[in-house]
């Protein structure tokens, strides 16, 4: 197809096309003429995954380069499946630097291994434990009474676990080994967004149920 | 307690600690002198809502302003605990005309209805509907096939109501109605963080399981 078409079907602008090409983040089209090329429907996969990580998870576009490439990588053949989600996986951030991503190394060490000890299949450098540690920082930092350790993230985690296992069972490994990458990102990516939105709905609808009630006009 | 000693018991600057003043986050303190004045367990408190919210949440200082506004209200005893929270728990973002907060109207309107649906006591004004209905827009962005509707999300509405309802149990409505809302807030800023980090780790676990393995040298 045509860049226009590309841009039509993907709901991406031709001028953003050209500049995610000129990044290195998609591939050229084939050339067809001097001025000419054409695309195809790997172009437009990339495009949707390019297109959730820059407006539903706000991922600069350096770091999507670095998704991209984890992708790529895959497509080579040369690194197993689940390392290259890894990577890609941690890819999404937080940046280091970011203050999302600062967190004592004390808490950081403790929450990996709590996780390791639960039998967790995870990487000493994935982003995420950074997070997580910030987190249990910040509980200290709230003092009052013996500091928590690792466990009192305990429910979460099992909760995380389920979820996770229902979203990696939907999987499909037969689309290819980059094609799953991409479902994976995009996954994590969308569905972050809604479980984030819809705890935050739950929570004002259980302290409603429990110190209610909402005003009627509010409500309806 | 004396300034310097707010300071040493939040972890807060001195700097800071008047900027926050200055901005209406904090009352000021009780004059005690021309150049001194003693604050209380009160501005502790607040103090350690404020930096949870700066640092893990990474809620502009304006938007701060609006979450105290809220929490004092409830101080001032006019409006109902659960109204409070909620306006608290919105003020918490997205913001309007925040990328994150864009969602087409239609969406938004599915999401609503279909948690009314479910019995979920919310208001219509809450922007963790944004958040919400922007997801479902990307999902049918994604194209191929029919387009899913708000259902789509029933398997995170149910994890999520059940982690609220536990996170709400845990609240202690006897310790006062403006210590209960901070406790909330504080408790939906560290604990989404954790949730997040925790389920993009619960993933790589799980891919590990079912793609794996990992290298060794990566593991350990």
């Amino acid at each position: 197809m045509r860049i226009s078409e590309l841009s039509e079907r993907t709901g991406v602008p031709v001028a953003t096309i050209k500049y995610y090409v000129r990044e290195g983040l998609l591939p050229a089209g084939t050339r067809t003429g001097a001025t000419q090329a054409t695309y195809d429907d790997h172009h437009a996969e990339r495009l949707r995954m390019i297109r959730v990580l820059r407006e539903v998870g706000d991922v600069p576009v350096a770091r999507i380069g670095a998704v991209v490439a984890a992708v790529d990588g895959v497509r080579e053949g040369d690194r197993p499946l689940a390392e290259v989600l890894a990577t890609a996986h941690h890819a999404l951030g937080p940046e280091p630097g970011h203050p999302h991503g600062s967190s004592s190394s004390t808490a950081r060490t403790e929450v990996f291994d709590h996780l390791r000890a639960k039998g967790w299949l995870i990487r000493q450098d994935a982003p995420a434990l950074d997070l997580l540690a910030g987190a249990l920082d910040a509980l200290r930092a709230l003092g009052e009474g013996t500091p928590p350790g690792p466990e009192i993230f305990d429910g979460y985690a099992d909760t995380a676990a389920a979820i996770a296992e229902v979203e990696l069972a939907s999987v499909d490994p037969s689309s290819g080994a980059s094609s799953v990458v991409e479902q994976v990102i995009i996954g994590t990516v969308i569905y972050e967004r809604a479980l984030v939105a819809l705890r935050r709905l739950a929570q004002e609808h259980h302290s409603t149920r429990r110190f209610g009630p909402l005003r009627d006009d509010a409500t309806t």
